[in-house]
Formats: C-alpha cells, sequence, structure tokens
C-alpha cells in the first residue's frame, strides 16, 4: 500500500522531538537498528522497507514477531530518513511511557545533567548497557533518547538498558537508599573509589557547564578520572565510560 | 584587505583533505580553537576576523605572537567555515611535516590502525594528551588529523600532542623497544594489565573490523576491556579512553 502524504508528512515529522513526544512514536534507521529493535522486544508498530530491501532474515523476523511490513518507494524511505545514504529500512517504533525510575533497585544507574549532544548521550547509554547498569535517567536539557543521533550512537543500547527522563533530577537523587556518585573536576581520584552495594547512582554533567548545584547537594561523593597530560578535561562520554568501568568492577558480591 | 576570489575558493577548499595536503595549510575555526592553536604555538599563518569579531584578548594574543590579522566580512567567513553558525574568528595554520613517529621514546604513544570516524579520533586525541601520550600516530584509512570535526572533537589537544601518519602501521610498530598492546575483542582482561616501562604504544582498530591482521601479528600482547553487560562492545574512542587511563596508571617509575 502507498503511504498518503498525510502519512508520510506525520512519519517525517518524527525527527523532532515534539512531533516524537505528541505522537509517541519513534523511527529507528537502518538493518543493525531495526533488526536490534526487534530482538529486543521493542513496540515496533509497523517495518517499513524499500522495494529493493532484501534483507529476508530481516523481514522474517519482523513477520515472527507479527509486525506489519509496508514495501514503500526507495524516495519516500529517502524524504523520511535522518540520513544522506538511507539502507531502506525504518521502524516505526511506539515510544514506552517511562514511569518512576528505578533508581533504588539494586545495582549502577547512570543519571545525565544536561547532557545535551546526542552523540554523547548515545555513546553514554552504549556504555551503561555495556557495564550491565540498570538504568539510565534524563534530566532536562538533555538530547532526547528517541534522538535519531542518540539512536545510531547508541547501537541498540537504547533498547536493552531502562530508560527515563525527569524534570526534577535531584529530587530523585535525593531518595534514600541510593548512593550518588557525581562526576565532577575537583572531586576524589576515581582509582581510590571503594566497594558498593545495593543502588548506586554515577551522575554526569554537561557538556559546557558539568553537574548542576542542585544535584551536586545531593551526592554522597565526587569523583574525578586524574589526567596527568595538558588537556583540560575529558570529553563527558569518555569520562563517564571510565568511571562506570570503575564502578562497576567494584560492586560488592561480584565474582 | 578584502581577500580577492581565488583566495577565499582556496580557503573554502581547505575542507578537502586532497586540498590541505595539497597546500599544506588547514583551518582552524571558532574561538577556542584558534586561540588554543596560538598559545600551543601552531604554525599559524594568519588570523580571519569577522568586522564584527571583538574578542580583544585573542587578537592581542595573535599580535603578540606576530601573527597576521585579516579582517573579512561576515559573509566571506560563512563561506570558508565548516559550521552552521561560525564564530567569525578562522585560523590558516600550516602543517607540520610529520617525519619518522617517535615510538621508541619512553612513555605511552596511541596508533590508529584505520579509525575512520573523525569524532573518534579527535575523542581519542583529547584522551591521548589527558594521559599524557607522547604521540598518536595514524595508519592507512584514518580520518586526517587536520579534518574540521578531529579539530572540534580534540577541543586543542591536536595543538598538544605530537601526531604522524605513515603509510605502513605494522612496519612502525614491530621496530624493537616497543612494548605494543593490541586492543581486541578476545584479549586478556584490560584490568590484569602489568606494569610496563620504557615504550609502550597502544593500537585502536577500526569501528567495524577491529585491528588488522598485520598488526596483531605484530603485537606483544592484546588487551579487552571487560563488557559484562548486553552491549556487544564498545565504541572505540570509549574502549581506548580506559585503555590509555589503565596503561598511564600502570608505568614504572610514575609517583
Amino acid at each position: 500500500m502507498v503511504p498518503t502524504r498525510a502519512r508520510l508528512k506525520l512519519l517525517r515529522s518524527l525527527r523532532r522531538r515534539d512531533a516524537r513526544r505528541r505522537e509517541g512514536l519513534y523511527l529507528v534507521e537502518g538493518r543493525r537498528l531495526v533488526e536490534e529493535a526487534i530482538r529486543s522486544g521493542a513496540a515496533v508498530e509497523e517495518v517499513l522497507a524499500s522495494h529493493a530491501f532484501d534483507d529476508e532474515a530481516l523481514l522474517t523476523a519482523a513477520a515472527a514477531h507479527r509486525i506489519r511490513i509496508e514495501r514503500i518507494a526507495a524516495r519516500d524511505v529517502e524524504r523520511i530518513s535522518d540520513t544522506k545514504s538511507p539502507q531502506g529500512i525504518l521502524a516505526v517504533v511506539r515510544s514506552v511511557p517511562g514511569g518512576a525510575p528505578p533508581l533504588r533497585e539494586a545495582g549502577l544507574h547512570l543519571a545525565l545533567d544536561g547532557v545535551a549532544d546526542p552523540g554523547n548521550v548515545g555513546t553514554l547509554v552504549r556504555a551503561a548497557d555495556a557495564f550491565a547498569a540498570r538504568s539510565v535517567l534524563a534530566g532536562p536539557a538533555c538530547a532526547d533518547f528517541e534522538n535519531p543521533k542518540v539512536l545510531r550512537a547508541g547501537m541498540g543500547s537504547t533498547f536493552h538498558v531502562a530508560l527515563h527522563r525527569t524534570e526534577d533530577l535531584a529530587g530523585h537523587l535525593s531518595e534514600e537508599g541510593i548512593r550518588v556518585v557525581a562526576a565532577t573536576l575537583d572531586g576524589r581520584d576515581a582509582l581510590s573509589v571503594g566497594p558498593w552495594e545495593g543502588a548506586c547512582c554515577l551522575v554526569l554533567g554537561s557538556e559546557a557547564h558539568g553537574v548542576s548545584e542542585a544535584v551536586r547537594r545531593v551526592a554522597d561523593e565526587e569523583l574525578t578520572v586524574p589526567c596527568p597530560g595538558r588537556a583540560e578535561s575529558l570529553n563527558v562520554a569518555t569520562a563517564g565510560a571510565i568511571l562506570l568501568f570503575l564502578l562497576s568492577g567494584r560492586r560488592k558480591g561480584d565474582p
């Protein structure tokens, strides 16, 4: 069935955050991400494939999950797509309402306090997934988890980790029973971080201004990755991954 | 002096790698990077500022380094610039001929075996700088150090670390006296890396295929960042930064 002009316009609008919020839908592009969305049980409403798209394994996987597959013109894929050379495959995915962030659940969590660059947010979700974090919580002014660039940098990890957003990051972090570790430029040497148990949430601040004052006030501890060289600081995704790596290795009771 | 059309065309062509190689020049954009280029003693030939540009401290620093400052129209800045909202300031910098890579000099070095994404290359140069690496060596198929996106992600670190490129990465790495550590997906647990002294070079492979066979053959050791979670792997810049961090902490004789 050829999609109507109105339908194409709606799909194309999903590049914008306001449209994604309004429709409760977002787009996933490319063979690898669409496959990962299906495999991970994301709420895929529909797969759109160009007539030339011939990855039968992917189409079979979609059919096995009872996902509708619509064939559309390559030109229409290009119109909808966020990339310059789309691979002829897209999925329309329903946003999952977040609910309360599970910060008090035992394990490692990550919170983003204004991380604005979508590449950084995606890379951090991928690192959180790699180091077995339970959830990622985004405060105000963060790039949207459903932003196409976040999805690409996330390499499928956005479908693995529980993702939440909140307008009141400091409020959630100040609940009892969560050890809050803030990454700052003048904290304790991260290598000295001791063993922990229960729930631990690492907070990373914005690229320009770091962790906000409100969040610093509720943090139990501030950690810094020591940089003996000349660079003033590390990229937030780099520093965050090093801290997730160190914290994940210091969890009590792990083998 | 108003730049001629031919001059503008030449400057604009420097977005392309072939033109940069031919002219031996590249462009640095934006207040922060231009300042860092001047302060670090990069071979700045000229600073181009729009008529409205009024950061007197930066212009004074350029003048103190006897760098010519040319005022040009904002429209011309936009024509030359790689960014959508240029800050009205550019520097024309002469490429420094690389010479032989200093891999045998005592300390930590980084080699890139086909890291193609400019954001990754820039982030890795920044991490190499932060962890006091002596040099970064790029093999074939790497993003160019003078690529505007590499410069932006490098945040000034491209002016601090010795940067080299080679067509024969495995050849340079196989020289005597260099401990070569390759990052792979099935190496030894990176946390177990022992102390080292002398010259140590970490090699990171391409985003899609990892370290090449030729380089693996000359490596003394393969290390992997353990990922207990579901993500199959880390982004190369993330994994590289964690390994640089660990290696920089295990250098013998460091405080």
